[in-house]
């Protein structure tokens, strides 16, 4: 059985070191509030606003570190409410995705684009890959066993020494499956 | 290929002939809006607003015509915004549910019990379930080759000469496949 933990992300933002300091003010940086599952990667105790043509969520968590490109990462479901139409991507492709005001405490970017539905991943570190035969971008075939017992296809495999083994779904993927964070899912493929 | 259409079932109300009296006034008969896919089901005109511990939504249709009990089917999603964790129930199976306050032009009602998250389920006329051998209640296994493939297991057949052939899934299934109401699923076995 290959099992793999499950990480449900909500919507959340990345920011570039320059928008950090447009939206908190020059020089500011993102202070941890708890690490992720992924090594280095940190959920930051600063949220922002995210608005759009329809909706706005208030309080949205930044997590860290800055990366090169400011990245939205929202569900479907957050995506009818704010009135905007993202494509399913993979992380950092981000070429032709529709923008939102983002709200911080020193000020407020209108971003051109960077808005995205993550398309769903697991990470893998090389050793876990290598035991089960998977290949970097492969697609899997994965069964979650919750309250509503789904399987997804197209489940793109992410191969690296810098990733810890986890699954990650949105809030749309995680409540038509029934499952939360730390269940766990079974490779079928 | 045994092909049937999918409806998303957005968050809606059924209401009890008493309880349309206490939120539109005594006698008050709903207004027919547009028919639904089931024969005789309709959509009203009228909404209510449904109001839990955490949060509230404000334009919540009704479907007509009245029922014995009523019924609030949400999503997993809007369950949390509410405050509220309902069971994941066959439509009419309320007993030891949650209530939530339902508010409409003439009067409120704390319900005591009535949401649910709907199964998702397949409608068959008893013609579409004798030609594909499918019995009442049997679980089936369907894919939806959405934008964000996935194969459901666990759907409740209902079979019936007053239903239309159609699966009801909620909003957090269809935005998880990035499907939408008149696409395609395929039932496997």
């Amino acid at each position: 059985m290959k099992q793999v933990p499950v990480g449900i992300s909500a919507r959340h933002i990345h920011l570039s070191p320059e928008h950090i300091g447009l939206l908190f003010g020059p020089g500011y940086e993102l202070k941890q509030l708890k690490p992720l599952s992924q090594p280095g990667q940190f959920a930051a105790e600063e949220q922002v606003a995210i608005a759009g043509p329809k909706g706005q969520f208030d309080k949205v968590r930044i997590l860290g570190p800055a990366r090169g490109k400011t990245q939205i990462e929202i569900s479907r479901t957050d995506a009818f409410h704010l009135g905007v139409n993202p494509p399913v991507r993979e992380s950092g492709n981000i070429a032709g995705t529709p923008g939102l005001k983002v709200i911080g405490p020193a000020g407020e970017i209108e971003l051109q684009e960077g808005v995205i539905v993550a398309a769903r991943h697991i990470h893998f570190h090389t050793d876990d890959a290598a035991k089960w035969g998977i290949k970097d971008k492969q697609r899997l075939r994965v069964r979650l066993s919750g309250e509503r017992p789904l399987v997804f296809e197209d489940v793109i495999a992410r191969v690296s020494d810098q990733y810890a083994l986890d699954m990650h779904i949105d809030t749309d993927e995680g409540n038509a499956a029934g499952v939360k964070t730390g269940d766990t899912a079974e490779i079928l493929d």
